[in-house]
């Protein structure tokens, strides 16, 4: 395991630990039994895999740039496109085609908890990521900002952290690392 | 009138020209008739403001910032959204509730035609401007990127220019003066 | 002569007046005489290219995201590098290989006045411009920001826009348009 | 110990193993025996805060925006202004006044080795951290990249992440977390 996935291991083994209280998360309940299930799996399975996931496959981390500190307090959630097309057609951006991954809300650093399952391989397709930022800058320019970015099928494998530089009338998004 | 306004009755004196073709333009049909008095009635008013408009309340820019350049070619849309509660719920995005203001393709300079009427008084509340990034950078990571800001009752009067910076794997966007 | 440069033309020419008051340059004085005359000729000569500058080759502007408007009131320089070896060694940043070409403050807009002459070929090489922000942001992160770009014997005719994107604890620049 | 101290400790104490072999870090050699014997007592030392450093006080991160990855092999290097005046004035970059800490090259991850001692008390003043640009990216814009902050005495025991998001045209820096 390499040395990222072991300081990574460290940071989530606790997020785990934590998030049993569900205290801070507001996922939907669809699946949830199902969930305690693969987290309890997780412990279980030796899978052969050297990438086995010690943190969910999407992540993300608010800073507030005009401030000079993580943004904490931020709503954030996940969704994924379910439709018959695989990417959404430009435009078209129905409601009823996004499916709610989980929900959270930034901590004292600035990252969210836990937003999907600790899966190893990420569906791939297209997510969406939102914060609610108007409620954290009510002045600011921005009601919320949400990201859209896909996942290729060659990419089910990799970690894909998606921060947000925010200040009241900017913000920045990448894939980071 | 001061010169960034003589400046811009330059640029758009001579896209009003060109708009007259709809070469570029698939504005919603709604209000057409409408807006082609507002604009006919534009060259006779003489309002007593001095901010007569002479561009529309809201412009785009894009830049390729990863070649370096203007980035053509890329549809833009424009739409607010028009809603019983003035500000939309955070996850509540129901397409039925944005209403298509204009739309264009970026020219070689980065810029979007018209998206909007060029009116005096821009109607404070929620808009949504959105880039068909995924048709520009195949490879890249946004399928296409949406901004949701937000135009104050105090700021009716103010110009909105809501650029992006792009380069495959990351955006900025922030209010553009 | 494309409807960008007309617009710029526009921009610039009342530049230009009120760039004989003196008022907010405080460039060289190296060179003064020179660049009087360059003003004038530029004036009177017809040259033959469709690429005849009418603004400087190097502009700027900066805008404060944070706050949401132009910043006004920042002290702009724009030197070049001027030594032996065509692009300076990393971490050799010797202030008198530096040759100072212009200096200004920006004004409401964010806009620096003329930081150069207006030449029609810029003489390719490594160029810097800085920005006094620790006096803007007093309790900003950033005591002033540096920018070092190089320009090509190739782009000798092109215009180079560098804008700066600020907050307190954050800045974006890039080759704008 | 917080998570995050935690986390880095693993990252950080793997760091220090390598860092022995000399193999990256080409730092002055000013101070080297004191270095050595400053890590050193760092491990006997049981400093009452709880906040006793297991990173150095500056650290950086460079992520490829246009490639969607991090930037690896990128030469770094951290400086600290010395000099009577407490702030460097600006426009006067004078080479002799900026003391070399340390320096490095991005690895696989774009995080750059140690550039400066573990110590828990950071000097206040004004810091300078350069980047290769234009070794990474010899068709891009910017031949190298220095970004100048200031750290306040009241801010000696806090954590200063410095990273650079990079592409050929554009680059952004923020005070991290």
């Amino acid at each position: 395991m390499k040395i990222t996935e072991l300081r990574l291991h460290k940071l989530f083994s606790n997020v785990e630990v934590s998030a049993s209280t569900q205290a801070q998360t507001t996922a939907s309940d669809v699946n949830k039994a199902e969930e305690g299930r693969m987290n309890i799996l997780g412990g279980h399975l030796t899978a052969p895999s050297v990438t086995t996931r010690v943190r969910p496959p999407i992540t993300t981390h608010i800073l507030d740039v005009a401030r000079g500190c993580p943004a904490a307090g931020i709503e954030v959630q996940l969704e994924m496109y379910n439709a018959k097309q695989p990417v959404p057609v430009f435009g078209d951006l129905d409601q009823d085609k996004w499916i709610l991954q989980g929900s959270s809300t930034t901590d004292k650093d600035g990252r969210s908890g836990q937003l999907m399952k600790i899966v190893n391989d990420l569906s791939p397709g297209v997510y969406r990521i939102s914060f609610n930022t108007g409620k954290y800058n009510p002045d600011g320019f921005f009601p919320f900002v949400s990201i859209v970015f896909k996942v290729k099928e060659s990419q089910k494998m990799e970690h894909f952290h998606v921060p947000l530089l925010l200040s009241p009338f900017s913000f920045s998004t990448y894939r980071g690392s």
